[in-house]
């Protein structure tokens, strides 16, 4: 696409703002194993929601919505992993 | 642009989504006034992350960013105001 480098350079700037604002929640809930404040439906449709993000900034040729999506996939991941992995793990042999 | 027009529907519904998980922080932050797990460099430097995700959606004319980053932009005003508001609540006459 024919648009000016300074434009990708505020989106990359974007990227890593809200993706950096993203990890202290996901390091905060690995060291206290505090999930009851993270709701289990929440992580699923935000989940799915960076994945259309991605998929639209694949399609879009936005470098900066393709590597800030990407970053935040893995995140949610991560969160998602915590919530089911300490939810169960009362019950757990 | 000339993309096709179910690119932005992912997109919108990827905005739906995305917003939509953003709201219960807000409501819960609202409710209890427990503003304690918020860190208020993280949430200037998300703020200003979605003012610049709103900048490059205006330039990628693309309407689901535009939707999901003004959105965004009010819950995450909210968030700040209820931080620094709740946080003086303590010494406030």
């Amino acid at each position: 696409m024919d648009r000016p480098f300074y434009i990708e350079v505020i989106g990359l700037i974007a990227a890593a703002l809200t993706t950096t604002a993203f990890l202290p929640q996901v390091y905060k809930t690995w060291k206290t194993k505090d999930v009851s404040a993270l709701s289990l439906p929440m992580l699923l449709l935000f989940f799915i929601g960076i994945v259309l993000w991605l998929v639209y900034g694949i399609y879009m040729e936005s470098l900066a919505m393709i590597v800030a999506n990407s970053v935040t996939i893995v995140s949610s991941l991560l969160l998602l992993y915590f919530k089911i992995a300490y939810s169960k793990s009362i019950t757990s042999s």
